[in-house]
């Protein structure tokens, strides 16, 4: 793939116009761009501003409601909620993220829950954002179902991605963004097309027995971290994230791919706590080094691979994006020059 | 193994008097029973009452203290923080619970952060008793490094617990309670007994490579689920429990086994939220009545083997408990009973 580099200034403007061009109001639009291109500038392109084109698809034909008001509300003095009416995914994300910023300031926490909301984008660019401001994180959204229950042989519940953030006063924060199955179907795709098989662990058939075929797999289910471990943290996601916040969970989230036109109501869910009600800067720092100092210094197995911190290839792809300008693919960026018109 | 059977309340009275031989007071002993006399109702018997003698040894080395003053304090309107001062680890885990329900009566939320505490049994006992009050919760403890990170080769991290439990008005609550690792060593070492070999996913050998060979895994480290996911969540549980708690984190946790006569400073960390901020008590039981019923519907792999909501074996067997008495192994009962004059 050729990827071409660009300014972030000049990539958050062309998104911001392409978005506008599919019905988004200046503010919303740059809003949603600031996740996108944070996504990119972390090296997630699958999640980044290649995503306008597939949320504008939607936004077209009125699967996302481009001039919805999202609205945020204070249930208790530190939860909120966020009703995003059917908005473009990642404007209800940043509505969640300030509501639970501002609660956090206040009472040291903010919890906020969020509904009828969509694609959201990663979860670090969230936990970044939090990192930045002395925030702590827990993040979480459900999805549409691609993974069976353990033992079941019927998709019922999302592959959702979760992520943990914590600020780092003297270095880099940790930053972990993650979904609950082993590997994503498009590494599956590619053990197929490549004529291998693939670890047991990863998929079952479509009658639920784990499968090494990745011809059998693409035609079942992907499978949770751990079994019955992953298939319970994912449940555990789609409770905070979609049945607490009175959005859709299990079988009742639409599918994007399957029905386009038809509003999600995913669900979000934003834990944040404010770190300098625990100790001060310089404590905290200090012991964020140690932390990853411990972690870093552990004797590698191949020393050719040593050991890291999560967060750490993204936020090292962020520092050469602020010197050298965000990778993008030449189609996407071509995409966007199209519309910002 | 042979278990009989006894009364909640006889095992209760007996574990707390068998505590108080120990040298704590009788309502320390008797926090700390409840957790434990649970823990054996959800048929979690290695963290239940037979702990009580494990606990006991270290407490009469004064690896435990048990006249330590467990002191709670408020650091904001939603954050609290609980100092063990080596108190037994049940004991600063109740503290700790009631301090972030206290929080979260308030605030909608409670987050409260413990140190200088030990071993504080399962979490599902506390994600129990926190739903039977109406909270949903996100409970988890750091412990002594058993884990290498991904890639290491040196045991730097524990096989940290976490849970969720979300409150259920109409029906049982969600409890999921889980180590992060894929299995325990237990099952590597009855798998060494047997002559079986293991999946490469669960440990690997000295120098930090996936192995099927038990003998080598035994000499190696256990995996987290998922490699490098599970690698970061347990980092998270770490820096939630332990970093933010002013706790001990990785290879500064002290191991129990290693030296049972000194504190181990682990930390804790407990996340409260009211539902009842969220919603009225008949629309949260009809959601996740309907949330277990679809995922109970889901057409089995295994006819035999019905998908199962996380928390349905242990709430079934507390039940039973309740009727029948809680099964306790014969030689734990001796113990309480010779302990308890």
């Amino acid at each position: 793939m050729a990827y071409e580099r660009i300014q972030r200034e000049s990539l958050g403007e062309l998104a911001t116009r392409a978005l506008q061009s599919y019905g988004l109001d200046a503010e919303s639009a740059n809003l949603t761009s600031e996740i996108l291109v944070l996504a990119d500038m972390f090296g997630l392109h699958t999640h980044g501003v290649s995503r306008v084109q597939s949320y504008g698809e939607r936004l077209l034909i009125g699967g996302i409601n481009g001039q919805a008001e999202v609205r945020a509300e204070r249930c208790s003095p530190a939860i909120g909620k966020v009703d995003g009416n059917n908005a473009i995914g990642p404007l209800v994300g940043q509505v969640a993220l300030q509501q639970a910023m501002s609660q956090a300031r206040e009472t040291g926490v903010g919890a906020v829950f969020a509904r009828a909301s969509n694609h959201f984008g990663p979860v670090s660019p969230y936990s970044f954002l939090a990192a930045q401001q002395g925030f702590a994180s827990f993040i979480c959204s459900n999805a549409s179902t691609t993974i069976a229950p353990w033992g079941g042989k019927e998709a019922r519940l999302g592959n959702s991605p979760m992520g943990f953030g914590v600020p780092n006063p003297s270095g880099e924060p940790f930053l972990l963004d993650m979904a609950l199955s082993v590997a994503a179907r498009a590494k599956i795709r590619r053990a197929l097309e490549a004529g291998t098989s693939i670890p047991e662990t990863w998929a079952t058939d479509r009658d639920g027995r784990p499968t090494s075929d990745p011809a059998q797999a693409l035609k079942g289910f992907l499978l949770a971290i751990g079994g019955h471990k992953g298939y319970g943290l994912a449940l555990a996601v789609d409770l905070f994230a979609g049945l607490l916040s009175d959005a859709a969970y299990l079988t009742h989230v639409q599918s994007w791919s399957e029905n386009p036109e038809v509003p999600q109501n995913l669900g979000h869910f934003f834990l944040l706590i404010d770190t300098q009600r625990l100790g001060s800067a310089e404590w905290l720092g200090e012991r964020m080094q140690d932390f990853a100092h411990i972690l870093q210094s552990t004797p590698a197995s191949d020393p050719q691979n040593p050991v890291i911190v999560p967060g750490g290839i993204e936020l090292k792809k962020y520092r050469d994006a602020l010197v050298y300008g965000v990778e993008v693919e030449a189609g996407v960026l071509e995409h966007l020059q199209q519309r910002a018109v």
